[in-house]
């Protein structure tokens, strides 16, 4: 079924507009061209509706916001909406300053999205209005464990209902729920930490995931978490000696590259819930 | 002939100004440090002139523009021209936005450009105000095929007229054409259009070519595509199993670090028309 | 000792505050989470102060700026002052436009900076109000040999005593000095100057060292130096015949992810003067 989210991308090669940061907007776009879909990026709040017109989702991260990036995020968001595209919202760091609470704010009441990923202390602190953000990682606090797992989705499933989105927490668990129904997945790797955007290309993946299959978003969010897991994997079991995050980097979007349904089918280790 | 151009940009070291987009601009500055040039980026219009100033061409990209950058653009390439500094203007994704298609008139009525480098359909676009650019890729009716090829010579030229301008055309078949001459260019792989950011790295790479090149401007533009092409053919040559888009992305800057005139002069598959 | 300073980083894990450009600035991310810190980037006004209050330590970095920008940095510094944070000044092209030396000018009166990194036409250019900065490297007349160390020693002093802060000139012999006592250091590699962002990623990795080590600046930007240095010595000992910049640039990050604090003792090639 998994498998099946990977392939139409790679038939449907939908384009994907991001607002996003400029700090990991290359692994993005490169991310985007590895998974089989395309990247275009445009900020600016005079031709995001236009750019977003022509693409089949979009990705809003805000990675390095200001107002005037904001304003393009609710107008490109706004737009998707009104044609019916998928919209992933990427919260980072909110909690981290009022200003990207105010954003997170604005943005979940004018936007409709159909995905909102982050990790356990962003989502909580979208949940809760403030948070323990630890800048863009998670506090230790609000880390999910075998411990944590039930409540948490107990969490992600209101949030879902309230937000009227699929709710991804990433971490060592990932949690990917909808109003009813939730997938705990076990992909990934402890080193996919040490690189910057590792989070935000997920993101970006994820909204090439949910354009190419409009039917089974709660699926395709799935799939596009597993996904990128598993690169994670292999991209470790890659590493030679001398290897380090940059390599590793290279790496996960190699593998990517390459990914295919049926090994993320088999490689996908996940319970839905 | 191509590798005299080459060998100058190695001898003169140009260092070159460039404006443009935050998606793929570490990748425009390390091929301008592989190909012999040297990379400064800065697009705050309070400043572009001064830096224009000191350099030996600039590079205007696009990509990710908003009302301010425009002006830069504007004030950065009418301080080149009448320094008598090559200007290349890479009109990325022009046609995906009414702001896109205004830029480029302001550009092309207020600055002279020495190349105009974009894919087939953001060259249509601006040989006819409007085009059918989906996102920054060309859409496939405007593709070059052999059946095209004399009918885009014809049409490179007579826009090279009007605009007073070297029009490079990129794409699996690559032309490069004055008002009198065309050189139709079969270098480069299929691969890197799974790279973000490959035409961004030709057109900074056209400016360390023409800057170096002053008398020479067509064979200088035509020297860069040959040289782009050909590191392209060498980096997929150099993929083993696992590596994919982001490596090859490396591999592509490494062989531009490496290429000399000779394997330039000896690689580079073109016919002049 | 130097040894020590790096385990500091790795123990303490500092979460860094950028206000960088947009070319390097992931490369800034990548050797930030190598070394063993983390990484933020923000440069909005209305939330930077916020974001270096949850830091412990703050890196500035001129690259590519504009007056939105150095009112973020002004904001931030001060911030970071008062709550005893390291700062970290990058002039990153000062000389090569008024906007670049009045900010500098701007931010060096405005706020305190624990070390000044630069090239050395960069270090010349704030100590005597102009210079001959091309573009983002040092002019070749400026370049610190084997006959000028003994002036560039005491000139480095000088400076440190009339600016409050450590001064760290980057060249084939690196000089780090505070008022009493230098470091002259030289490990490195020519080839890191064919890679953009070796600098800005050293001062990204001093503001790391000067975080973990608070009692001892000279010491931990020495360290940082070093093992940058060392770093672009070991990356240079892995490339194959292929490799270029590119690939460079990937192991440069990568020897860092391994550099520990035996090796950094033992590679470290330095005298006190």
């Amino acid at each position: 079924m998994l498998g099946q989210q990977l392939e139409n991308v790679r038939k449907k090669e939908p384009l994907i507009h991001n607002i996003t940061n400029y700090v990991t907007v290359n692994d993005c776009a490169n991310i985007l061209l590895a998974c089989g879909g395309s990247p275009i990026m445009a900020d600016y709040v005079g031709e995001v509706e236009e750019i977003t017109a022509i693409c089949a989702g979009l990705n809003i991260n805000m990675g390095t916001l200001n107002p005037d990036t904001i304003s393009a995020m609710v107008a490109a968001g706004k737009k998707s909406n009104q044609l019916g595209h998928p919209v992933v919202l990427d919260p980072v760091g909110v909690g981290a300053s009022a200003l990207r609470v105010k954003a997170a704010n604005i943005l979940t009441n004018e936007v409709r999205f159909t995905t909102i990923r982050g990790n356990s202390s962003e989502i909580k602190t979208l949940a809760y209005g403030q948070g323990t953000t630890r800048g863009v990682d998670a506090d230790l606090v609000d880390v999910v464990t075998e411990e944590t797992i039930e409540d948490t989705i107990v969490f992600a499933k209101s949030l879902s209902e309230r937000m009227g989105s699929i709710i991804a927490i990433s971490g060592a668990i990932d949690i990917v729920a909808d109003t009813k129904k939730a997938y705990v997945i076990r992909n990934g790797h402890a080193m996919m930490s040490r690189v910057t955007g590792t989070g935000c290309m997920l993101s970006a993946l994820t909204s090439a995931y949910l354009a190419a299959n409009p039917l089974t978003p709660l699926e395709a969010t799935a799939a596009a978490v597993c996904a990128m897991g598993l690169c994670g994997e292999q991209a470790f079991r890659r590493l030679d000696q001398l290897d380090g995050n940059s390599s590793y980097r290279n790496y996960l979007i190699d593998a990517m590259y390459h990914l295919d349904g049926e090994t993320l089918e088999t490689g996908a280790r996940y319970e839905e819930c």
